[in-house]
């Protein structure tokens, strides 16, 4: 069996470590990520690595002493999850490690929530890692009630920085597979602007209430959505709620929500000032009443432009989705590998990589530690 | 106190009488029907009229003998209504009567059930009374499985049809009081089409996937919502549902109800075609499937001209909504007078009609009687 194949094989045994029978589905402080941890470190002391836990849960194996390079990815899912978003990382890393046996001394890690699906968190695993955990979240509960300090050992404390970071990663999108090329490597892990937006009329009957009188808020709400998907960079409405929502009422409110992004701070702020300026035209003109809630607005992040340059010849991409690279790259310099997944499809059981990009993950791994 | 003014007191009286404590509904079939039934027969005899209940519970009080013109209106409300839909018109015909003494025989009706909230029966009293209750009826079953056929005495077999029916009504709209008039005559009562649209694309990641990669069922159906409000006669897209509906996830289902009305079947059909025929073309150029799903097409009902001429002078309009009128009007020449509300507000608690326009009402309504 080639490296690759073992690599999806062992993704594969991963993906039947679930909470729920049926479908895959791991969170942050659940018996089945305990028991990820658990075949994991299996896995990474048969390839010769000293594992450790630390005190949320991240699984840490380590190759040689000191200050290490770190190459990692999650361990735990969204519900419903494929089994690559996370794991293929991990996994990739331990093969590489195996193949290579590295000069410098590397931390292969598994973080321990990256989804932040139980308890709402950003890079829980990571930030630990990292030293940058909020005692704050200490007091975070679950929708059962649990508390998260319940769930952990104690607040990290964070090691010395690491060398740096490197982590490989499905792309969750579909440009790789369009360009026909197995890898990608990322320059920036895109910053996001997040708004709820509420357009208000009047509720009225639909019989009964002539067009040139209504103050209908769906129809402000439709234009404000081409407005959206006209004008902006990467600009999503996800999310539109029309009330009372009947077939026979013209609608009173219609509340959405916005996401934004872009790897160019500048330009996400610019767009999101040029959509609020949009919304409030068309409520003005249309008598409707316009709230805006800025709801979130994380800035973007770069990758080191020196670890980037190691895989120079592969194509360039931005990150729209959020990654464990983006917390790592506050502590050190960060890269990643982006692996072409079919149809771009993410977060879902058909969630698929190919043994052959798989192979040419690995490949560019191991060249990028020898050279380290 | 004026006449007028005490049809405004009963209607307040009778706005005491509901299923629920401190909002009025008042459904068919329920013992707060049956205290309003109780109510308004005693104001009947109080005026000499002689006193029955049909099979389904419609009140009827009568005037002389032999073949009737039937004055009325309905007496079961929404949930959380206001207190003139429906018993305006029961109790200014019960007023017009007592007062005029008409000369030709008179019935007038509280209908049992209009809004047809509790067992999705449309003009349920009406139909009863003209002969027209379909006995398939007797097995619908209301939320609590309760079967319409335990509730009612029999099927009613409806008496010789009318000699004509008049129907006093609030507006329910806003177009009397933008005219300063306090009274409108109804030359028809609106036919309406409902569809169920579902414009269906492609899920996918916010923040991965690139604009021009999109198949957006949201950003389809916001076109469509305004195609709708720039190329309907009167529709209305009153609901539509995003799924998944979250904000970083791009919209792949969108599904609305479509209502389109109006006086005259063939620009209502066109319309229809014409609406169906653009979610086609909006589809086909976003590469969006369209389902679309017609679940109603209910013809316009034509008042009676003859009676409708002895308002000459009223302002004439089309009724968007449904009235027992347009049942009556199947088996009798029937027309219908509306009156002013504020604000075109109707069925919500900020009902409200002024007391001149009810006293002007019920001295068209005399003037009516006595030209019989």
């Amino acid at each position: 069996m080639s490296d690759a194949a073992r690599v999806l094989e062992r993704c594969a045994q991963l993906g039947e470590i679930s909470e729920e029978s049926g479908r895959l589905t791991r969170r942050f402080g659940t018996d089945a990520m305990r028991e990820a941890n658990a075949l994991v470190a299996g896995w990474m002391r048969e390839a010769g690595l000293t594992v450790r836990e630390d005190e949320v849960g991240n699984l840490i194996g380590r190759h040689g002493e000191g200050r290490a390079f770190v190459l990692g990815s999650h361990l735990d899912t969204v519900p419903n999850a494929g089994r690559y978003d996370g794991p293929l990382g991990v996994l990739v890393a331990l093969a590489a490690v195996e193949r290579g046996r590295p000069r410098v001394p590397i931390e292969v890690v598994g973080f321990a929530d990256e989804e932040g699906v139980r308890f709402g968190s950003a890079y829980l695993g990571s930030a630990a890692f990292a030293g940058r955990f909020d005692p704050g979240w200490l007091d975070l509960v679950d929708e059962d009630g649990i508390r998260l300090g319940d769930l952990v050992a104690g607040v990290p404390a964070g090691g010395p920085p690491p060398l740096g970071y490197l982590e490989v990663h499905i792309e969750q999108g579909p440009v790789l597979e369009r360009l026909g090329e197995p890898l990608g490597v990322v320059t920036a892990i895109a910053g996001q602007s997040h708004a709820e937006v509420t357009f208000a009329g009047e509720a009225g009957h639909a019989g009964t209430v002539p067009m040139g009188s209504r103050r209908d808020a769906l129809a402000g709400a439709a234009e404000w959505v081409l407005a959206v998907e006209l004008e902006g960079p990467l600009a999503t409405v996800g999310r539109l709620d029309v009330e009372p929502g009947a077939r026979n009422v013209i609608p009173g409110k219609a509340t959405m929500a916005l996401d934004v992004r872009d790897a160019d701070d500048g330009v996400r702020d610019a767009a999101v000032i040029a959509l609020r300026a949009r919304a409030a035209e068309i409520a003005d003109r249309r008598r409707l009443d316009l709230v805006w809630e800025d709801t979130a607005s994380i800035p973007a992040v770069d990758m080191d432009a020196r670890l980037t340059a190691a895989f120079r010849g592969f194509p360039r991409l931005v990150s729209g989705a959020g990654h464990d690279a983006a917390m790592m790259a506050t502590v050190a310099p960060a890269a990643m590998l982006f692996v072409r997944c079919r149809g771009g499809i993410s977060h879902h059981p058909d969630e698929s990589v190919e043994e052959a990009d798989v192979a040419a993950a690995l490949d560019a791994l191991e060249r990028f530690l020898r050279a380290l």
